[in-house]
């Protein structure tokens, strides 16, 4: 299932993605009552990722309590702080924007939230947290205090997996233009730069491409991805071996191993594509890791199959570091859904046992990470189709094409 | 108390800011517990923040858990997935590092972290959440029904907030550099151009320069600024009457009003500078404004006496208001404090009655917002001393240094 090679798309073959519409948005607070459980007069998420997939508002989230009311029937109501009432209705698609004064204030935010619910006559609802979660300072108010809660977002977050056609478009464009990013970094990557100056360079330039593609216009509206990206986050030589690795600013040198990492935000959507690389010819040892970690992406591409439980792709992955003789290399589950946020359930581990449905999104990623040399990890994003799985990434997949040479 | 033209330090007046030492860490550990109520055996604190605060640990917060258990006494044990257990033992100054091996994995981590507290015979514990807080698709269990939490934020907010030499020192050292970055901001801000130019320009630039002086090296350990850093965040002309706005590329015309923001990461610890410029001579109207803005800070100023609660600056402020008729323009509370995070409490606001103690750091910052003209206010961090307050910041306020020419 080699990818080196394959056909890779102009910007011509794309369909110019668009901005999920109000309609979407207003659907999908319709239809989240098909998937929480049944008993619930509204539901209240204090999640940022909720409040944007549902009305499109993006904010900073501090100690201020912003949330999101959904009545049976779809209606959204914007809970904000005063100074984000002007914000939240230019900005979004909510039908009503309800305010407090201030945090603190004079009476804690979550005892107004609770007062407007039961005047609408709110006895039970469903919460992605109890009350607002502790950020910056702020000070925890269980909402069950004062309603019965039910908490509900392992049922919206299966909601916010099965992706839509349009959602898929956006998902495609994100891919498209984190493969010019990506292209850009391999390329940018010499022996004696830093990875400050690479990775500037590269996403400053593939953001400038996306910004002129689209009209000269670009606004973030994701919250991980700011334009065209292809980073390291300091996975560079031994520190590879850290899956987690934040960067370091760390110098290019002859022999290093490289994990990348690419995507874009196009119109809040994003994609994850991720490659091993090498600085000069790798060593034999280089090479065992490197082929170990596509068989194990492979065993995983043939283990996607509509039906089955998102737990049997870890399996049949962990069956391969067990016949192989790598658990000494293993780190984590084999991927993630992901869309609108950078990971999202369900997730490709033994213990989540979601079926697989058409219209998943998932990252493919398991890793092999060897301690003094380096990790091993390619991502790909992928669909789960009718009948199996598309690969959705495209950037050559093979150690050949993926060498940096020493004295270019 | 006009800052203007007032005394700016040059490079060589800094006393050279070191990271916090693990020694500094290793004693926040042991006096948490003269913060927190008595009677509890351990704390479980899952806010990155506070991780970082007491152990230096850096992470990409997932839905993988990560948390902190601190016994009585100082013992510090991060709790990891296995994905994690180098990065923190190579980076991190905690006594042990305990790992499960996945999230969701076989057994939920929560009993797993349960189970250990329990085996050390743990009852009771002070907690920041109740359980791993909802991200990326994880799902909540709460701790409650294992074992008997507290919650312990707001007495664990009250030792953030008071600040050690050290960390002031840090503190400065960042208001040193926003203030570069600032300059350089109102520098190359000029009609035509774009935010995203601007502020690319002005960032890169001063975090250069920040490198530099230290020899070269830099690592963002701060969540919410990288390098030093002069932005706008899209409060340029009728969109800076939004407080939280965000960057949307805007292009400076003549007449704008512009709200900044700029800081600098130095180890960990930022600083907040903030201030009103316009493009061009400014109207009666903006003149009108910027001067009520400047008279409502004075206010703020006088007002912060060591003892006196929180809540005494903001009621100030507020009459200031309610005599000059401003109401309609008001739309936050004065300040917050600051230091490893952005915001953080107490807060000058009339909620919170905490006393003002020396060596608090807050923001001052109440502002003015005129829908279709702008917004209106200058942020400057300030220490409370033993007898009142140090302004810590030393960029210029006054009208006439704030103009940027149409014709340069």
């Amino acid at each position: 299932m080699s990818l080196s090679g394959q056909w890779r798309p102009s910007r011509s073959d794309l369909a110019p993605a668009t901005p999920i519409s109000p309609e979407e948005r207003a659907e999908r607070a319709v239809r989240v009552f098909d998937f929480v459980p049944g008993g619930l007069d509204a539901l209240v998420l204090f999640d940022a990722q909720y409040v944007q997939y549902y009305t499109g508002f993006i904010f900073s989230a501090t100690e201020r309590p912003i949330g999101l009311i959904i009545t049976r029937g779809g209606e959204r109501t914007l809970f904000v702080p005063r100074l984000e009432v002007e914000h939240a209705e230019q900005t979004s698609v909510a039908d009503v924007v309800l305010s407090y004064p201030e945090y603190p204030g004079e009476r804690h935010p979550i005892l107004l939230l609770a007062e407007h619910l039961r005047g609408l006559g709110v006895r039970r609802v469903g919460v992605d947290h109890d009350g607002y979660p502790v950020i910056a300072g702020y000070q925890p108010f269980p909402l069950s205090k004062e309603l019965a809660v039910e908490f509900v977002s392992p049922q919206i977050d299966l909601q916010l997996a099965l992706k839509s056609e349009q959602e898929l478009a956006l998902i495609r464009e994100s891919i498209y233009w984190g493969d010019v990013a990506h292209e850009l970094l391999q390329r940018y990557t010499r022996v004696g730069l830093t990875e400050t100056e690479v990775v500037g360079r590269a996403c400053r330039e593939a953001t400038e491409r996306m910004k002129e593609a689209r009209g000269g216009y670009y606004r973030q509206e994701n919250a991980w991805i700011s334009g065209a990206l292809a980073i390291y986050r300091g996975q560079i030589g031994p520190n590879s071996a850290l899956p987690h690795a934040l960067t370091n600013d760390a110098r290019f040198e002859p022999g290093f191993t490289l994990v990348t990492g690419a995507g874009a935000d196009v119109f809040g959507y994003l994609s994850e594509l991720e490659r091993t690389m090498f600085i000069g010819e790798p060593s034999a040892q280089q090479r065992h890791y490197f082929q170990h970690m596509l068989n194990l992406q492979e065993v995983a591409f043939e283990a996607i199959r509509p039906g089955e439980p998102s737990s049997a792709v870890d399996v049949a992955v962990r069956a391969y570091y067990e016949s192989e003789g790598l658990w000494e290399h293993w780190r984590h589950h084999v991927g993630h859904s992901l869309g609108q946020r950078i990971h999202e359930s369900p997730f490709l581990d033994i213990g989540d046992h979601t079926p697989m449905q058409p219209g998943m999104v998932f990252s493919i990623e398991p890793g092999l990470y060897v301690p003094g040399l380096g990790g091993f990890r390619h991502s790909d994003t992928v669909l789960v189709t009718e009948t199996g799985v598309e690969i959705m990434t495209y950037y050559p997949r093979q150690l050949e094409d993926l060498i940096i040479p020493v004295d270019a």
